[in-house]
């Protein structure tokens, strides 16, 4: 049995309080190509024909009691494609807004841990001859690059479908595993656990009295100080490194760090990418570095019209994929982050972009200093026990509405199919993500570049911010704002 | 604050492992009636018209810190419509299995306990211009005859809108209590808590003593000696009665008696009231006799068919309202049961009903000898901790796929509206009941009279009972075998 790494669990940890710990994505088709074959059939059949290289889809948990240790993957034998694929529809008009709120309210929901953890829906109802997919997958078994992996497989590039391998050999699915059995190798783990961490911490602090510079980015990225077992074993083990002397400098408070609901608010959006692509070279930033500008400059807004906007830079925190090309055809969690300032102090558009071209240029030195391994090893040693209870206890003290956050909110640029894709001959027009909001951080912009768009979904907790609407326009204002500056620029210089 | 009583809290206590506490309605309305007006407008003004005459609507929970205690209710600072009153749609072609799939998911789902126990879903996209609305509220705040109340409070008798008094003083939200004051509430409760329990060990003892004959309903009805804490007190402390001497006759084992999922499937279908009556009226039963007869003779059928027929009888357990006159008006569980066999063993339709008529009729007698406060006295003196755990471990044993069931299934009678009822002038047509299902009860039929109808809703487990609508055809060969049955004998005896 293959067992969960301490990444790929900790998603599952997570799920306590209002966190959920899944993933997903909303695509829109142009039925035009189908002619006249129904979507929902397409899909279908085309998800049974690649079941072999869709590994996620038959893969269940099963857990160690007590919670002794991580958990492990088995070949589901009750595997049932009728509890995971759905149809569903949206009333008239079947407009954006009612398909976003449809989306929230199903994102807003675990995945049952019983079984392989996804599910699909088919949205029909909307205006216009389109049909919509909303996809749901847990982050434990996938990340943003794997995810991308198996649109591509779902997906073809050929309007007239892909040729597709056969399997090998025929899918095996695995007995369920004993409780006894479980607890076995529960015990087993433990055992080993103490040399673990031991090695962990040392091997912890060495890297970081080699690499100085980039002990402020880690701890503040993994809050290695903060978690219950881990940090007091760091704080006491740790020859070289006094882990309470690292400084502490966190983001300002903001009405949506606070402690969240279950509850969900989706807002999705198509921007040109050509547009945002002008814009870098004329300035002379990373086209990552243009979409922190245009998500800071609609942050900036959205708290100046609400009076909230703090006197510090609000703090983003950027997922950044660590997988090797040996690591790329993996269904796993192969991902690290780093924080960039959002400079949403600074009111001349240029001058931001610039502050945020120079903290994520610092930012990516110190990554790229440490062990691309080193930054997960953590989430290995501590007992699942611990890491649950720690978000439990989170959640049930509101801890975080009393507390500056580490970072204001998670921008992530996943990068998506450059070709159109298609299903039973239905072209894909736009493909939205939609991520996961945490205790403390009821705000997630993520990005997937798909042809000559950039396809934006901002989820929120829905208490928090409930007016997440409003970004749409705060984002197209923001590229606005940003284009003219650059073109002003450009003339002076010219 | 008003505190749930002990049975309220049950339903919440039992939200373990697959089952949940919730129930829900499933209702069609014809739209000719709205002359061109949006039926989800209409009912929403309807609703906020009427919010001080729903009082579940606006309260919510507030819990007592390590289940110490019975949660209370306040009326709900953050009340916001938009999360309860939801839009949702069927795809095409719109029919009773597409409404079917999407309320069986609905229900699948555990109301947030943060916010009043309601959710209302109006469902478009329906085939034949109809409207649909599922609505689901939790079984600790109303039973089925309060909840038959609500609905007459929320619809209207007069096509053209009722007359609705207005509210006497305006609505006053509550605050929060502080944990801390959650927690001294705990306290007070259970220092009071070893006198409850031997004051209601002693008056249970007496009772039983004196009416003899109700021993051995009551023991298997509630399970007296199985629970943790009170069985205990029982078997030791009742100065007259060995609970262990008690005869138990289980019933017997099928295929929905085991350990249930969180997932459902939900059949539906209405019946005529007129010829179940001419049935009780030719064979000389009751009418609620023939409903168990009908749903015997499915449940026979259902079972035969899988060659899974026990030799033994099933058992059906029947909840009987408790409700007192000063009671009709509260929001509230005022509900016991009693147990009858469906004599599923038998082949003769007309033995099958009488055999039914005489333990139904026993039953009753049996029930109204025991004082209508007794049964639920129980519920209120062990702990809610203690009676969470017994839930929890239950679901995680699953101990009930190892022993025979108290009864097979639950058969659930409520007198619904004689009259048509109507929102915005449209009519509903039918009221299906949506109910809910338990560990080793994967099954429940449940049945409002409406009009002249029977509106029968039958849920289930969805691993257990995959093909539940086989149902709908079983019940309506079960009716004709008994009136074909009756009406042989009509002639004989003429």
């Amino acid at each position: 049995m293959q067992q969960l790494s301490g990444l790929d669990n900790s998603f599952l940890l997570m799920e306590a309080g209002g966190q959920l710990g899944h993933v997903g994505s909303l695509s829109f088709f142009d039925t035009a190509g189908l002619e006249g074959r129904s979507f929902k059939d397409a899909l279908r059949s085309t998800i049974e024909d690649r079941l072999h290289l869709l590994g996620p889809y038959r893969r269940r948990l099963v857990e160690v009691p007590l919670d002794l240790d991580r958990p492990f993957w088995i070949e589901d034998p009750d595997f049932d494609m009728d509890f995971h694929f759905r149809h569903i529809a949206v009333p008239s008009p079947g407009d954006d807004h009612q398909v976003s709120e449809l989306v929230s309210r199903i994102h807003a929901r675990a995945l049952d841990r019983s079984k392989p953890l996804w599910e699909l829906y088919v949205i029909e109802g909307l205006e216009n001859g389109r049909v919509a997919l909303y996809s749901k997958i847990h982050h434990c078994t996938i990340d943003g690059v794997s995810g991308a992996q198996m649109t591509q497989v779902l997906f073809d590039q050929d309007p007239g479908g892909d040729v597709i391998p056969l399997p090998e050999e025929p899918w095996q699915p695995d007995d369920i595993p004993r409780t006894s059995e479980m607890v076995a190798r529960g015990i087993a783990g433990l055992v080993t656990q103490p040399g673990r961490i031991a090695r962990t911490a040392y091997r912890t602090a060495r890297e970081l009295w080699e690499s100085n510079e980039a002990a402020t980015a880690v701890a503040r990225t993994i809050g290695l100080d903060r978690l219950p077992l881990a940090g007091g074993i760091f704080r006491t083990n740790g020859p070289e490194v006094d882990a309470d002397r690292i400084p502490q400098t966190p983001a300002p408070r903001t009405p949506f760090n606070r402690s969240i609901t279950p509850h969900r608010r989706f807002c999705f959006f198509s921007m040109s990418l050509p547009r945002f692509k002008a814009v870098k070279r004329t300035i002379g930033v990373t086209l990552n570095d243009t979409v922190m500008a245009v998500s800071g400059a609609a942050l900036r807004s959205y708290l100046g019209e609400r009076g909230e906007l703090p006197e510090d830079p609000l703090v983003a925190m950027i997922p950044v994929s660590v997988r090797s090309e040996t690591e790329k055809n993996e269904y796993a969690n192969r991902v690290t982050s780093i924080l960039g300032e959002l400079a949403t102090d600074e009111a001349d558009p240029i001058a931001r972009v610039e502050r945020i071209h120079r903290a994520m240029a610092k930012s990516k030195r110190m990554q790229q200093a440490m062990p691309a391994t080193l930054l997960t090893d953590w989430t290995e040693v501590a007992t699942p026990l611990i890491l649950a209870q720690a978000a439990r206890i989170a959640a049930r003290t509101k801890i975080l509405d009393r507390m500056n956050p580490p970072f204001n909110v998670i921008i992530s640029n996943v990068p998506g199919p450059r070709q159109s894709l298609y299903c039973g001959g239905a072209e894909m027009q736009t493909y939205y993500p939609v991520s996961a909001v945490a205790e403390g951080q009821g705000l997630n912009i993520t990005v997937i570049s798909y042809k000559d768009r950039l396809d934006f979904g901002v989820i929120a907790c829905r208490e928090l911010v409930p007016d997440v609407w409003k970004f749409k326009d705060l984002f197209a204002e923001g590229l606005e704002e940003l284009e003219k500056a650059a073109e002003a620029r450009k003339t002076t210089n010219e």
